[in-house]
């Protein structure tokens, strides 16, 4: 007989284009109050929605690989601020205030996070209010984004 | 009958792979002038030239979200330095210098940007010149990078 | 006759998703020595092992474009880091320290790397150590991550 029809196209290739998670956010004012997260709301890029501003956390959609960066103007006293992810505090960065002379600190890293890991700052001390400064003309910012998705296998094979 | 012809391929998957915009360029003297872009002339990394060296300004080609940081050398007097996007400053990076205790202050942020939307850094102030410096063995950077490219829906659908 | 057998799944779509280069290395304490590779020795994330903390360099086994960032601590004395790509010194980080004033020093750079090329910090000068500071409050870091694999015309054909 005659051949048969042609087979199936094949489906589409896989997009990395889909997985998209950033945010870039700021302060306002001196952060009023230590040991508790830090809520940043100045909002230069927050698409997704992934940086709650209600609990000042980050917190992950898409599993993968992100990098985390922030800016903070040392003024009125020390800075010091802790990144936590889930409860613990991973990195730490301390500056010292002088008087007349503003500082600015900055700190950043790479974490593999799976969905629903929370990444946030926080200023740690035993002060009531910390030295990480902004007003109209002095930012701090805290930004992320997704490096590398954690695609699924089920997704791969799709 | 015989077996179908085999399937066609599949099409090609859309990839990020062909969409590359970055630039990291630096500084090899103080800040000649304020209020007008400073114009990077030590480069890293520009091969998109989408950083313009005669404007002093990143020109957006590819419409997409972006990363830009920099990282100041404070030096001869306090560094006042803003981020512009189109004629408008959002973002602000005040370091003040005090004599034999050079600096260092960055900043960082995420935006959304249209073809044509473009980037800079310029000293904001009085003076004639801002406390912005660079020999060659201090450097002030400016780098950025797009994150995620925004796809029109035909390329898309192709 | 009956139909032919359904074609084969087309191939995969080429994907950026396969192609991830990270680290994000940390300091436990004050740098010891100068004029050698900084070996960071505590790990954020290394997944690929492309950071190597025997020799304290990072060494490039994709093709492409990268983003290295850096963030120190400075501390005892004066901080004067420089980057190196391939024994060469292509970025210069210098702060003053003064006393009871710990600083924050940091830069980024866009690099494109061959396979093979090799970047890393180390603290430069006659002293016999430099003030490239860190403990279990005061973080000094190293990270860097592939922008864009540099894809050869046979993988893209594939
Ligand atoms: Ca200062
Ligand atoms: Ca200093
Ligand atoms: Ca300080």
């Amino acid at each position: 007989g005659f051949p048969g029809n042609p087979g199936l196209k094949g489906a589409r290739g896989e997009s990395a284009l889909s997985y998209h998670s950033a945010f870039s956010v700021g302060l306002s004012e001196l952060v009023p109050a230590t040991n508790v997260p830090i809520r940043f709301n100045k909002f230069f890029y927050n698409d997704q929605h992934h940086y709650d501003d209600i609990s000042g956390k980050f917190r992950c959609v898409l599993p993968g690989v992100y990098f985390f960066t922030y800016h903070l103007t040392v003024y009125t006293k020390d800075a010091k601020v802790s990144l936590f992810m889930n409860d613990k505090a991973i990195m730490f960065t301390f500056d010292q205030y002088q008087e007349t002379n503003v500082d600015q600190a900055s700190g950043s890293v790479i974490l593999r996070l799976e969905a629903g890991d929370e990444v946030w700052l926080q200023v740690y001390g035993d002060d009531a209010f910390g030295g990480v400064y902004a007003d109209n003309t002095n930012d701090s910012t805290f930004s992320g984004f997704l490096l590398y998705p954690a695609i699924p296998v089920s997704a791969r094979r799709r």
